[in-house]
């Protein structure tokens, strides 16, 4: 459900909670999946809002990259939704390429096996 | 896409990447809407794989607390997976009243407009 349309720019992301940094879901916008979840700096934010191709704060390499940046096989932002108290982006996705680096296409890939209720 | 199946245990999270923490997505098992992100640690997974119903830690509280506590209104996990490198959590739930707690079914609400491309 949307209940508030607003420009970019308009709402101003909360970083404060993580250390300068928001969850970004990303869920194919066709299939509905969920992908994965990075994370978004200022700057992250900032980049995917202007080019419309996904870009996160990658941790492990300290800096944020542009999502397909080694293959050239890009995540195209479809619709962006931002969450009640401004910590968490959704963002729905059309991906060129499978975006789990291990080929799948979603990094969810381990179903936890759940006693029967 | 699911490829391993595994008992609840078998797989370890990750929790040193967030401060004792991994992300949790609440993706609603039949509307397949994202309805929320919080945060699990240890003691809150533990006590949703135990109990079936989604357990947080919530931040602004600093504890673990059932999802519905106030009102008894509980979040009901069907289905977990755990991402290729074990350190987020997708759940597919069925929550018993809307999540947000504006009283909408997702807490996300506020659509970014994008630019037309």
């Amino acid at each position: 459900m949307t209940t508030d349309n607003t420009i970019a720019g308009a709402t101003k992301l909360n970083f404060s909670k993580l250390n300068g940094l928001v969850p970004a879901v990303l869920q194919h916008a066709e299939t509905k999946e969920v992908l994965m979840v990075g994370f978004m700096d200022g700057e992250a934010w900032e980049q995917t809002l202007q080019t419309g191709l996904v870009t996160l704060f990658r941790r492990t390499l300290g800096r944020v990259q542009v999502k397909g940046e080694e293959d050239g096989k890009f995540v195209y932002v479809q619709r962006i939704v931002v969450d009640c108290d401004d910590d968490t982006v959704l963002l729905e996705v059309v991906p060129e390429a499978p975006v789990c680096h291990y080929g799948y296409e979603s990094c969810f890939i381990k179903e936890i096996l759940l006693k029967q209720r």
